[in-house]
């Protein structure tokens, strides 16, 4: 259990209540942070994909865990009392019957059962098994969570909020000592195995992510693995990490010049950290996803073509909402998101920057630490 | 790409070959794994949850990427050419309206798509549209692939051994250095760090995967996240690690002991190492998942309700088949397997070992150097 314990009693109260008004019997939930989410079931062991997880949230009452027998010491500890497990994996029935016996215990014959089935969901468990599941229930008991999950997890707690900003607060240190792991003539695959290393020692528990690019006056796309080209002098080598501490990420990057910024680098620099100013002052309560992409747009010159600018972030690298223009979400204190504007420098190049904000009552305020305008440096 | 590019024209081939047995039009391929294994699109950018991603292998030709544009460029350097892309996160249409038109192009009105929908798998898209996309196409078209994605990423080729025998090798150096970081007084959590930083320096590209304990003669539970209890004399100490090179894991575990091993630790860790020899002996063409599970259990003691003894391993930390009583999977040259048996040391305690090994020809050989019946000991 990583937070206070009232903080998972106050989440099943305020699901509860929205269940109540969606008319829904309970939550079926199937995910990593779904499941920790009502419990704080925290592991690793979610990697292997072997076996399925079930929690249950009632209408009213406790939630009841479903899980394999190799969970259960772990999920009691996490303050489960009704755990119901079975020997995982069963290659006739994994989990499967003794799921239908509780939803039917739980919610009646009738009840409906609500799980996330919008946008940046998914379900974590076998397909053929979720059409046996329905099939046996009636079809159309497994219905939408009405955004129920999506609706809660956006607004966190400030015990959240104070994990997410000590995941920053590693990320912040590591990057400041990136001048002493990348120069001129190391290959990137070195700078990143070496920038990981730098946030484990700064605390980081795990690093999930880490994305980059170096290239010539910026970079062509920011999703590629390492390669071994070694940096060269005006190279722009930009790193994207999100790393945890007790499950929850900060998610965000730093730019820097290998040796002198030519005078196209410097300004895109200082564009972008006049773009992440802008929707930094538009991030307040009542203003709307699409607010925050706008107000960066302007001053970064992307386009509604040019994908989002930013994102939720919290118990996944990335959550609800996303700062598109088409995203109407409107924005609530406790709400935590990145800022992520880009700069095209060239053909087939671009520049990324970006940080992370909580939403407060008035403004916003900074979780990573504002980079300045000028790009810092390294050794060419 | 990180195989030989003749690879993935063998992968799909085969593939098709199946296909066509089974009367598929298609796959439509979801997670990771399964879009990587027919193109080699290798990218940590599949931690953010956000976007779906679509991969199709008609049943003759080329595989057809329906991504977020983001993807596109990598995808393409991938050797993908025919990459239909949209700006997502739409929250209109999240790609559903480009795969059902793409399907339709590729399947034409009647023809069965298969899916992974058997144990181990799951659908990466959003519940919603998948049941959007099913009732547009016709919901019976929307089918399992027969098992022809496990059957396939079962056994793998040299190139795939040679990366998971190089991430075993990265794994066997980083354990052989643990007494540096180890000792009486150092909290577990400071381990946990330092292990994956050993990793990083070893060579591993990512540390998706640890897991450990340490405590008297033995340990609860093997999924738990590390506290900052310092490490006593007396305690075993396990560390159970995934890490990853160009996407492929090595999955095995060491045990320590904080000073002089007690007679009962000293002799459970040597029953383990001739549990594993008892797994390695019986891992030839021919035996079965479950041979290898009562070979280890007849030393070890497991009984079939204590649950598995080993796993398949590759592109996943866990892959198919599980070393269980009612798993039949016949081994066949290729497949890459850990031995994982079990003693218990006392109440509520137990010690586990693991190591990782590929079925060839007439036995097995090993991929993690294989630990020998002394347990090794850190300083108290």
């Amino acid at each position: 259990m990583t937070l206070p314990p009232g903080e998972y009693a106050d989440r099943r109260q305020r699901a509860q209540a929205l269940m109540a008004k969606a008319g829904l019997a309970a939550l079926l939930l199937t995910t990593e942070p779904e499941v920790r989410y009502f419990t704080g079931y925290l592991t690793r062991f979610w990697e292997s994909p072997t076996r399925p997880w079930f929690l249950i949230l009632p209408a009213s009452g406790a939630p009841v865990a479903v899980i394999p027998a190799i969970g259960a010491p772990l999920m009691r500890r996490s303050g489960v009392e009704d755990i119901r497990s079975w020997n995982a994996p069963d290659l006739t029935d994994d989990g499967i019957g003794l799921l239908t016996d509780t939803l039917r215990e739980l919610t009646g014959t009738n009840g409906a059962i609500g799980l996330p089935m919008g946008h940046e969901t998914h379900l974590r468990m076998p397909l053929a098994d979720f059409r046996r599941l329905g099939d046996t229930l009636g079809p159309s008991r497994l219905t939408d969570d009405r955004g129920i999950l999506r609706r809660l997890r956006m607004v966190k707690s400030e015990a959240e909020i104070a994990l997410i900003r000590e995941a920053c607060g590693i990320a912040d240190r590591a990057f400041a000592r990136v001048p002493q792991i990348a120069r001129a003539g190391v290959g990137l695959d070195r700078v990143f195995r070496d920038f990981q290393r730098l946030c484990l020692d700064e605390g980081a528990d795990f690093v999930p992510y880490l994305a980059g690019a170096a290239e010539t006056g910026g970079y062509a796309d920011v999703i590629s693995p390492a390669t071994a080209t070694p940096l060269a002098a005006g190279d722009v080598l930009m790193l994207d990490t999100g790393l945890t501490r007790q499950g929850y990420f900060c998610d965000f990057d730093r730019n820097y010049s290998v040796g002198p910024p030519t005078a196209e680098v410097a300004a895109a620099h200082a564009r972008l950290i006049d773009a992440t100013r802008a929707g930094f002052d538009a991030a307040r309560p009542g203003a709307s996803a699409a607010d925050l992409f706008h107000a960066m747009a302007a001053v970064c010159g992307a386009g509604p073509e040019d994908g989002r600018l930013g994102h939720g972030l919290g118990m996944q690298l990335t959550e609800w909402p996303s700062l598109i223009p088409g995203d109407h979400t409107v924005l609530e204190p406790g709400m935590v998101l990145t800022l992520e504007p880009f700069v095209r420098t060239g053909p087939g190049r671009l520049m990324v920057h970006e940080e992370n904000i909580v939403i407060r009552d008035a403004r916003a305020e900074w979780l990573s630490t504002p980079a300045t305008a000028a790009i810092p440096v390294l050794e060419a």
